[in-house]
Parts: structure tokens; sequence; C-alpha cells
């Protein structure tokens, strides 16, 4: 294994450490919870917005805690789910009086501590509600979960209730907006390599030099099937016809296209994906009218993409357009 | 290989055609010359600011035209110069009554390609100033430089006169601010894989499972040693051993320090050796005000990170400050 990394025990940490470093300013980070959470949270005008999962998805989740996203991101370790006392304590430490928001992408890890967390901080009076997040088309049950596996698409329900939380909207409105931008949004992963947890120290499963996994999970869990290599073309192919049929997208709709890297694809392949889902999309009669290219949602160092498509109307599209401010950035 | 791709050799159009149906609004695409401009651009009342470059590195630097950045960048094909006549009718195109600044990373085939490209065009009545960027402390002469190379601290070059030229400084101004900006940066790469061009298809040098590269160059090009792996920590003493004492820079001063992403190494790493080498500046004195963290100029998939740092001014921290709209967003 060749990464950068000290102790693989306190990989998590040092890179926590790292994110309040390099925004002392915005962000505040609590060792004992692996909580980063936003410097003027809890606001008493606000819903607070949460979300946890394991580590090794970054950006997501602690990466994207600022303004008009989350106010805090309490991770487990690499491909763990947090800890329920972790959930429990960052909930109360960050309890608004117009109430709490938890955001979980649906495994079964993640489900039990969030629901614990929730029934423990309901106990103590604070106004609690969890929305699971299931937008991952590849897979009705898999290794880790009951139902869909929530995957990349979790970005924009987390983009969609940061902008309304922002403008003061209440739990309930948050709960109901949540569920409508899950509900119309789809995505399939591909996988070209497997990738290697640190304190494992070895790649999580084997792909041969001319495989690849269709319908990967976040934590290299199977897919749909193993395929041949295939060019870019054939391999947007695969994608669109999982996803497409999936809701469906139709002909004459607007949708969001998010082409996410999972950690070790350059963001030149990306959009090389990027250019060809959305001719071909424009040739079923779809038009993308919202681009997202890069990396949302990863699986540590694996080199493959998932493709997200999102169905817009005027109401997600203002959410989306609404500012936001986050850790990573480009300039 | 395996990669998203189709024919290598479309490799470099099938990207810039994704880039440019991602920013519609903003970007314009000409095949002719892989030329990616502003859509208003020119203008009369700024200097026309153009990067070029072999294809390789992005976001760099195809992904970084935009308000207060470039106004047009015309890669060559992966790790090859632009074309002399790409560069001139890039030139011609895009020329402003107030001149047009020509920015390149100091490689002997990027400085052939613009220097005649400035011949051609001063002869069509053009005012056209070039710049060269040579921020790697690696090694004096390299395999395709004569003198330092020009790595990821181009960014700040960028930056800084992109913002100057938004808000009307003139081509003698831009120059002395790109030439103040690269005499105060420095930076260092650490390669732990190789990477591999998709019209090769192999990895361009071998790098053995207990090996990193220090001091590699953005296009594989060797550097200062060989050396076995090393924890995170002995890594960011290697960084900075190089990087602080090649200015130098010097207890009591403020820095900008860029911890950036070769392409195959996932930001979760990089936020873990921002921390370090944020606390072991602090620890030498050392002021860390600016942070970087991300992929601002890579090397295909290599597995890897460069360390920049940039002694600050009233001067440079206004320029970096000011607003920059490019197309990688996280949002």
């Amino acid at each position: 294994m060749k990464k950068f990394v000290n102790d693989p025990q306190q990989f998590v940490p040092e890179m926590l450490k790292g994110i309040a470093l390099a925004n002392p300013d915005t962000l505040r980070y609590v060792p004992e919870y692996n909580l980063i959470h936003r410097a003027d949270a809890p606001r008493d005008d606000k819903v607070t917005i949460i979300q946890g999962s394991g580590s090794g998805h970054e950006p997501a989740h602690v990466m994207v805690v600022g303004r008009g996203m989350l106010d805090a991101a309490c991770p487990g370790d690499v491909f763990a789910a947090p800890p329920t006392d972790y959930v429990y304590e960052t909930t109360k430490l960050l309890a608004s009086p117009k109430g709490v928001l938890l955001l979980v992408n649906n495994y079964t890890g993640d489900r039990m501590a969030f629901e614990m967390a929730q029934e423990m901080s309901e106990a103590d009076g604070v106004n609690v509600r969890t929305l699971f997040i299931d937008d991952d088309v590849a897979v009705k049950d898999s290794t880790w979960t009951v139902g869909r596996r929530g995957v990349a698409g979790n970005f924009f329900v987390m983009k969609a209730v940061g902008a309304a939380a922002e403008s003061g909207a209440d739990l309930d409105e948050l709960v109901r907006i949540g569920e409508k931008v899950n509900s119309v949004t789809r995505t399939l992963g591909i996988a070209l390599t497997a990738c290697t947890p640190p304190a494992k120290g070895s790649p999580l499963f084997e792909l041969a030099d001319d495989e690849i996994e269709i319908g990967v999970g976040i934590h290299g869990e199977p897919g749909r099937r193993r395929a041949k290599w295939m060019p870019a073309n054939e391999i947007v192919d695969e994608f669109l016809g999982a996803v497409v049929p999936d809701l469906p997208f139709e002909r004459g709709e607007h949708v969001a296209l998010m082409i996410n890297g999972l950690g070790g694809t350059p963001i030149s392949e990306l959009y090389l994906l990027y250019g060809i889902a959305h001719e071909k999309l424009a040739a079923q009669g779809i038009s993308v009218s919202r681009s997202y290219v890069g990396e949302y949602c990863t699986s540590l160092d694996m080199a493959g993409a998932s493709l997200t498509l999102v169905k817009l109307d005027a109401e997600i599209e203002e959410l989306l357009d609404a500012p936001a401010e986050v850790a990573v950035r480009v300039f």
C-alpha cells in the first residue's frame, strides 16, 4: 500500500484536523466525536442539518459542511458507520429550537446508529427527523443494505435541504423537500479498479486488468455484473441504460447530470464521460440543464465514476441555484 | 490500461467538448485549435490572458478559464506543447487593444511554441508579452527544460494576474505582478505511482511497490531521488525540507500553503498532508494564512501530491481574495 498516511488508525482524525486547520474561520472540529461543524452552528433561526456515514467518501460529508449545505458531519472510521454516541452527542451539541434533520445514506449500520441516536435525542426533548437517501439503481438489496443504497445522489438532497434551511424552512418542509429530491434522483456506479482502505493495506476486491464492475457500491460492494473493459461510449450506454428507465426520465424533461469521480479517476476522464452522456441524453430528447462534474462522493482511491440524473422542476432548480460555501474549493 | 476513453487520439477533443457542453453560458470551444475561451472574450477594456501547456494536467488550464482567471486555454495533446499555429490563431482571435499576456510553464517545447507565436502575432500588430513560470525546486535543469519547471504554483500566477486584469490593469502591470508572484512561489512534487497516458496505454515509468519518487515532474520526469515509502510525517519533512530553504521562507512570514493532488490521490489524503504541513510550518514560526487543498495541476492518474508555498503580502492577498469563476465547481 502506498498512501499518504501515518498510523492507519489515525487516518480519519488526522484528515479531520487538516480540514479544521484549513478552515479556521468557518469550521470547528471536536475530536471526541469525529465532529466537524460550522462555527456559527447551532442557530436558533435555522434547522440544524447533520449527515454521518463512514469515512472514505470525501468530500462527502466532512468537506461539505458550510453555509447552505450541512451544519455538521460526524463520520465513522473508513467505511464504518459512526458510533451511536457520536451521532447522539453531535445532535445534542448542535440542537436548534427549530429542530434537527439527520441525513443518512441507506446502509444498515448507519440506519441503526442514526435511529438509535434519534430516539435518545428525542428523549432529551430535541425535535429530530431522519431522512434516508437511496438513489443507487444498481441492486435492490446489497451486502450492507436492505433496499437501495445511498450514493452520490445524496449531494442533491443535501444541497436542496441546505438551501431551504438557510432561508428558514421548518423541519416538516425540509423533510418534504428532501424526500422529493431523493424520489427523482437516480445513480449508477462503475468501477475500473478496487479501493484500498488504509487499515487493510490491500485492495478490497480483485478486478482483472481487463475487467470492470458495473453497479459497484461506494464501499466496493459488488454490483450487477462484471464485464470486460469497454470504450467510454459503451460505458455511457451502461450508465444511461440503467438510470434512465428506472425513474423513468422521459423525453421533454430537464435534468441535472452529475458525473462523479470515485477517487482515483482524473477529472479529464470525467468531462469526457460528461460530454458523451450529455449528447446521448439530448438524442433521447432529455435536456441537461445543470451539470456537475468532479468528486462528490468517493470510494477512497477507487478508479471509476458514477452517473446521477435528477429530474428538475422550478422548486428544485431554485434550491440548487442558491449560494453555498464549503471547505472544498478550487480558488 | 483501464480508463474512460474511446480512441486515445480523440481523448483531448472529447474532454474539451465535455467542458464546453457543461458550461454553455460561459465558455466557447473552437475545435480547430483545441481552444476553450470565455464567451465574453476578447474585451476591449481588459488584457487577454491565455495559457497553453500539454493536456493531462486538468483542471489546468482548460478548466480554469473564466472570470478573474484565464480568458482562454489552448492545450496540446497529452503531455505535448500546443502547436505554434494553435497559439498564434488563439492569440489573433482573442487579441484585445489592451494587449495579450501569454502564461507559459517553463518547458522547452512550450517556450518554443509560445515565443514563435508571440513573434508572429507581433508582426500582425498585436501587443503581446510572455511570462514564464518556474516554481519547481526539485531540479535545476530537467528532461524537458532548461532551468526550473513550472508546476502547480502556476495557479497563483494565473489567479493574481487574472484578478488584476479584471480590474483593468495594463500589460506592464500584469507582467510585474506575474513575475512577482512567480518569484515568491516554490513547489515540490512526490509521486507514489506513475501515470498512464491514454495513447501509450502503459505506465510512463516504473516504481516498485515500496518506492516513491521525490521531486517528480508533472509529466513523470525523474526528480531528485527514489526513496522507500515513508509515513506522511516524513513525507512532509521531505516537502518542507526542499521548499522552505529554497526561497527561503522565514520565521514571522505569512504564506499560502497548497497541497495539490496529482490526479489519483483522494482528497482525504491531501487534507491529512495539509494538517501535518500546517503544524510543522507553525512550529518553524511560519504562519499559514491561506489554504489550497485539492487538484490544481495534475499528471493524469498519478498518485502523489505537490506542496507549494507562496510568500504573502497585502498586494498578493488582495489578488488571491478577488472573486473568480471557473468551470470546475463543487456545487
